[in-house]
């Protein structure tokens, strides 16, 4: 397999999301076993919800068994280095981040490939950086974070995603779309979070029934 | 597109899900970004799950951009009449109630249509009326309604399924197959709720370990 | 349909999950409604992922109905001697061993049937024999028992799916390997629970912020 800058930044994205996984599945004090499999799901959830709703079947962690070694090493790496990684949760916040924009190419990507409509193409590429998180956090009984707080998360993927369909109508070569687009989400994001930037919300005026 | 009866109660139960989903995410203080996303899973959650389950892929809302406007357009304006429409928790439940009894018919019939066994197509109806719910409940980290409060939720569903098996057997014409079902789900629906008609439940005597 | 060794196994696990979802629903004090759900999902919740995530669709049981008769007799019979059942928890708890021991070989063999990498083979064996209990008890709202109790449980899959795939290599013959696996999931599992043999844990050594 030739490596190409899609397939680095897509390794490098696997690589934040099994940590990250890993890290919550030891916060949650799960076992051995929970770890991997926290690890495994948040890093090839989006992935996996994405190629499921397309029919892109055999799902890609099957056929391609890169994934699994990464997510192993990388679990055993977070394993190792649980207290070491706790100093560097700002450096993790950054890795999640690079898999947020990382990801949101590939969905977006796959949407173009199979040729569905720009806005689809977009929410793919939504779903697979994001739902990732959102099954990591389900299974470890929390409200997914990017509901509960009102976090610039799932919205920097969506802009990015816009971004790349603008691009790619356009002609733009796929490298500089790649670069691009993750940057978009990856700076969106960091932004977001450094200036508190969030959602706004709407309460109905009522009390809870 | 042409406009059939069948296409017309579909939009209405997409619409009727979607201000559901936009209102249990406000009263969930979610921000715009959840609003959004639990408006959109509540309407094609059901479908979506049945579409994987039988492997119609893509699943249908990627390939009909309709579906994304409409709930788009009702999550805005459950937004800007959260306040009214607070007033108005009748007549969502009334709408709930109709999406229920439409999307009833769609799972059928996809089952019908690919062939499978009566059954199944009965399931697939329940499936695709009640599945978006169990979705939008499990999000927002409650236990989803339907199993909560023995309510006669998916059983109506169920129900109106057997009707509908039933009438196509004997050559009913599609039309008033798709009235009746609707008709059947929605009236034991409102019936049950109204005069607290409820599933036995069946305890075990001794005390929970 | 003749009945093989494979089958008679097959059916035997359902009957055993049907029954263990049966039980955690009447448990939850869910209605009868809940109770065919939750039995249902608990015993085809495994194979229908595994379906999915390989694109094997309609879904076995859409295409059997012998599962959906099994499933309700089974949950019928757990609702009738839901008393008697409970004196028999030890019973159950090989029923539901059996069950994680034949489904991790139609996991496996699925994965081999379908020329996947064997490591692929064996996670489709894990998730098939362990993924009923994780949506049965999401769907309860208690965070997955295999991920809480550091238990001996999906961990008897895999190392059971290794010896599946390393007979195979040699060409054992199918019975065999039936028979070696399931016994050898079923004795890891009771082993453990036995001698308390848990997985070990990692926590980090910082306070949770």
């Amino acid at each position: 397999m030739e490596m190409s800058l899609f397939n680095i930044l897509d390794i490098l994205g696997t690589i934040a999301f099994a940590i990250s996984g890993a890290l919550a599945a030891m916060n949650r004090r799960l076992d051995l076993f929970g770890i991997f499999i926290i690890a495994f799901v948040t890093a090839i959830g989006g992935g996996t919800l994405r190629d499921v709703l397309i029919g892109q079947t055999p799902v890609t962690w099957m056929e391609n068994l890169l994934y699994i070694y990464i997510i192993a090493l990388s679990a055993i790496f977070a394993i190792v280095f649980r207290n070491k990684l706790d100093y560097l949760k700002k450096s993790l916040f950054l890795f999640d981040t690079i898999g947020l924009g990382v990801f949101t190419i590939t969905g977006v990507e796959t949407g173009i490939q199979n040729e569905l409509a720009p806005i689809i193409s977009i929410a793919l590429g939504g779903m697979t950086g994001a739902f990732g998180g959102v099954i990591r956090d389900i299974l470890c009984n929390e409200i997914p974070v990017i509901f509960r707080k009102a976090e610039i998360y799932a919205t920097a993927c969506f802009i990015g995603g816009f971004f790349f369909v603008l691009m790619y109508r356009y002609d733009i070569p796929m490298d500089i779309i790649y670069v691009v687009t993750s940057l978009t989400v990856i700076g969106i994001r960091l932004l977001a979070v450094k200036y508190h930037i969030t959602l706004p919300h709407f309460y109905p005026t009522r009390k809870k029934s």
